[in-house]
């Protein structure tokens, strides 16, 4: 019998929690024991793991020494940190609350080598991961002197939550009754919210400022200028991204599409047609890209458009390919 | 009692047509008679204008010698153009049909010198009108080398159809009932579509191509670079744009935030909030400008969120104040 690893998932009832299990079994990761966690009141939640319902028990009691890794898919007070890096735990952060010196940022089949350099690893915002896997494929054949993006994020990335306002703000409307904002602050149905999370005193979004961060990073180029501006769009599932790149040279358009046509993760669709969140995304492992274009005054000028699936592709799936890297490397 | 003017409406009864009229009657344009047009089957159609009810006929049999002015608002074939050139009327084109040749191309306010060029001018796509407004405006204080902008429009877009097809969309989902698109080409409800016009052979869609075209008119810069995404958003009214904008020099936000506040025809909204579409450009004869930026890692980057009305503001606001400029200059 084969070596298994006992995990815990920090976080695991949420949207990306369930998604990160089914993940795992799907993947046939190495699991032996599986611990669901919660940062907050377990109270008497279960989770589903392959044919097993397992309690969720409260991160504060729980003996790290038993695991060696976790999921982090909720912030944790720097004192429980401490106990998880104590035990000596392996860890995969989602929660974007760790610095790059405390782990570096991975993208599955980007920069998966900067996963062998230590124990602890951060997987990035979801379109990020859609972002990174683009650029990182496009690299081999252009180099990149600016990244302007506008990302069109679900409100599956507010968790469950997100999901419940968009639909009844929705139905609210529908049925011409005022609509009542609860966790976005203001109507999201039926509009953009030209921002997806709290502003800093620059002006920039926290998760604009992150999705730089973390895209320099990952492409090994944190002096590269990258233009974002994250939208709350009114879309449960998928995050869809429009970029203009400007590159060194002219862009020779058949090259650029039999670079994208070969990459194993990602799904080039046909000219003349284009991918969206809702219709290819969803619930898929690729990252579909289309309206690969130049530009109309500029021939370094490079269009296109990226639909991903924000929970699965993005936060699971990433999170599980991270394990794995950790896996061959580390554990 | 002062000189009035007879009109003629073509495609009065659209959505457009219907606010125009009202343009027309709330900003005193000395109307004479009003002739609601239609280039299709007039049927027994009636428009409204002020407290007049008034039959809708045809263009084909219509009389262009009994009228001053005539807005187009639905493309005609190139006999009935030639008529109203033979009858030497003035005319304001907001189809996007004619060409720069046979009509310049004007945003009030921005480029209003133009309309003494001619008896007909173009009314660009909303989203130009909005996007030169602040681009116009700006331009008094820095000098621009390359416009990217994502362009989310409204269903409205479409007209009528539009946004009969969304709240149709939406109640099938809502409803859990298969949706079964028409208009659009797929689901539109809680999704985003990468274009929202027809591609042509090189990728661009028909309203990028128009936008960057139209935008470089009116500005008077046809080589300057402009990227550009029509994104086919699930929003009934209002256009939002994501812009970043590349300058000769480093950008100077409280001198760029002091121009924006001093435009008249514009609305900077304070830092930390941020326009809407729907809850603040909705209705409107203001383009709602926020989330005023530099670059993250560039200087010469300014990054800005754009709202404005694609129905009043974009297309009847803008054409009555080209009829106005031709009244100044022409009629």
């Amino acid at each position: 019998m084969s070596k298994t690893f006992d995990i815990a998932v920090i976080g695991a009832t949420g949207l990306i929690g369930e998604t990160l299990l089914m993940v795992l079994d799907e993947r046939e990761f190495p699991v032996g024991n599986l611990y669901p966690l919660s940062a907050g009141e377990a109270g008497s939640q279960v989770a589903a793991f392959g044919e097993r319902n397992l309690r969720v028990r409260a991160v504060e009691t729980f003996d790290f020494a038993t695991v060696a890794l976790v999921f982090l898919l909720e912030p944790l007070a720097a004192a429980q940190l401490a106990r998880i890096e104590a035990a000596g735990c392996a860890l995969v952060d989602l929660t974007g609350s760790l610095s790059a010196q405390q782990a570096p940022c991975v993208v599955a089949g980007v920069n998966s080598q900067a996963a062998a350099a230590g124990r602890w690893l951060r997987s990035p915002l979801p379109a990020v991961v859609a972002l990174a896997s683009v650029l990182g494929t496009l690299r081999q054949v252009l180099g990149l002197q600016r990244v302007t993006v506008t990302a069109c994020l679900a409100v599956s990335s507010r968790g469950r939550d997100g999901i419940e306002e968009l639909a009844r703000q929705t139905a609210q409307l529908l049925n011409a009754r005022p609509v009542e904002p609860q966790l976005f602050d203001r109507q999201v149905a039926f509009n953009l919210l030209a921002r997806a999370s709290a502003e800093m005193p620059d002006g920039h979004a926290r998760d604009e400022r992150r999705l730089a961060g973390e895209l320099g990073e990952v492409l090994g180029a944190p002096q590269l200028p990258v233009a974002v501006t994250c939208v709350q769009a009114p879309v449960f599932f998928g995050d869809s991204l429009a970029v203009s790149l400007l590159c060194d040279e002219p862009v020779d358009l058949p090259v650029v599409r039999h670079c994208l046509e070969d990459a194993a993760e990602l799904e080039l669709v046909e000219q003349g047609d284009y991918p969206t969140a809702v219709g290819d995304a969803l619930g898929q492992d690729l990252v579909y890209v289309g309206r690969v274009r130049a530009g109309l005054q500029d021939p370094r000028e490079l269009n296109l458009w990226i639909a991903s699936d924000n929970v699965r592709k993005g936060s699971a799936l990433n999170a599980v390919q991270l394990a794995e890297l950790l896996l061959k490397h580390t554990l």
